[in-house]
């Protein structure tokens, strides 16, 4: 049978920096620019987890997507929303947090709980005019 | 040459309770939530269609979207809008009408009549943050 | 000192039909035309609830949104949310729930829990082109 | 002659810690929750600026929104954009960053700078979910 | 009773240029910049029509939105989409069109065929940063 | 290592006309409906770029956004923007400018600017519900 991806949108909001320590403090603004602001500034994050897979029969779901919507609250709203990523997370102290890495993590953190026939995606906007997919 | 997809934004609005007359009530409960309250909720379905194939060089068109706007009325708004999908629909009658669910069956009302060598895809929002993608 | 308003925006999805009991069958279609379809169809309401004061110097706060939130949870969404609204509710037993019944009705739920020194307006929209206003 | 509004929507991301240093830690955490963390959060802020006044015949406009949208860049963007209101900004070091606060605020620099004949109001998003609404 | 405001929103595509013939060329380009072009450029415009009255208890309606809808289509839609505003209409033949005069003329087009006792307000959006309202 | 996509989304407006010169009026009429009237109409195109290959480990970017930002101004906001295509581009003199083409124009103009270790895409929005993507 051909498989159907389901789709969750949640949201968090964080505070972040980009910046690269092993860099110069000039090589970091010439990079990053305003984004490397020494104290921090801040995005309403939209996430969309996408789940690819057959519909279970019984269901009638590819997964249940209230399920979903906790697995995503438990693994990542619970650890981003309301902090500093920079600061305040063990994921972002030694890794830059762009948009590209924020949405490899996610996708680390999420994949052991979905089932392994199952594909996973994941797309992060950063503003309405800026946002990333990692199709892992 | 290189195909490109076209997509048309369509919408109708419905009634549905998520239920399988073969498990108990009780398994209904556990399995669908507040989706199972007997006399039905309803959401405003967002659906976008995707057509994708070679630019037509007389027109410049994949596939006129007027044309597919009006084949997304006649296949899919007369009969699923404004309606119950349990009660008012033979496609539903023995089928959960998740999202999923109503995704393929649009996707097989529309398949036999876009030209068999373009491929074709479903977007369903049931809410804003929760939807369905079918590819056939 | 000059007055803020603040907003927030909640939304539920329910079921209902355009109806007036006292109205021949003839009459309903004619005033009503698919909403009035026997069966039921629904919405996804978004629902913004604008509270108009002056700013509590302690707080910065006009109301703590968090709070209003949780009233909008307890007094409508608990009460209509992925419910039938002909069927379920006291409220629309013998009252016709179109969008102006509806906000009105939101209104007259919220307006004692918000303080009397404040005032209160409901936006409510059914779709995204169809929607309305109470000021109170 | 009757007056007509026009409105400009910029944006700008800053992070905040919502927070009254009159207030013991207790105080601060019980009022503002998630939003009193330590290391600072942040935002896409939506900004409408309006400006009610009189057609010029000559232009056909209120306002010209070109010269409106570069003095919100001048005003508020290059002093709010990509900043910690609480840390890098003069207005919030002794006032707690809450959307009112930041609507008022951006007002009081706004309006010198509009003509004294016409009306000045300012809608700011913290989210899509949580707005203020400031009209002097 | 207290009255309720219903909105209707529809959207028209046109090509425009703003210009004003008693000017010279220089002054044009100086007021109107990009927008003076000679061949025209254009919008997706966004029209939000709002009615304001009281709720009629028969039918539970400030007004039949789909009624106003058509109302839209014929005076305005059936008019303006798809035209060149300066070369197609008489209404800009000799009036800049500028959005705060497209609405204007969109009011007094509408306002004969709207029951005298309701209020009458017109919101336009020509791009979805730019946008203006008219209260008549 | 895996790929991660970027995206960046951009805006302009422009009039147009859908028209086939070596066609009769008649069948330009058929094949093209409202898009063919003679004095042109036009639209808010949003331009979504998409750009896909793997993360730089020192930037933390697949490619950096202000730099695409930069390259779709000079490369197509330049040349589209406030512009009749038919008229004042070189690229839609003899090709009709439907949103198909105007994709591929758009893809064919960026593509010698970006690495060629990295994949384009573009998706072109002509109204909220008409769009189209394009590969290469």
């Amino acid at each position: 049978m051909n498989k159907v991806s389901v789709f969750r949108k949640e949201h968090f909001n964080a505070a972040h920096r980009l910046h690269n320590e092993s860099l110069s403090a000039d090589e970091n603004a010439r990079l990053f620019g305003r984004c490397n602001y020494p104290n921090y500034h801040g995005h309403n994050y939209d996430l969309i987890v996408q789940v690819t897979g057959e519909i279970d029969p019984v269901t009638g779901y590819v997964m249940d997507l209230k399920v979903l919507s906790d697995l995503i609250s438990e693994q990542v709203l619970e650890r981003f929303d309301h902090k500093n990523l920079n600061l305040d997370t063990e994921e972002f102290r030694n890794l830059n947090p762009t948009a590209e890495n924020i949405a490899v993590v996610i996708y680390n953190r999420l994949r052991p709980f979905i089932d392994h026939t199952k594909e996973l995606k994941i797309r992060l906007y950063e503003t309405e005019r800026n946002f990333v997919e990692y199709p892992g």
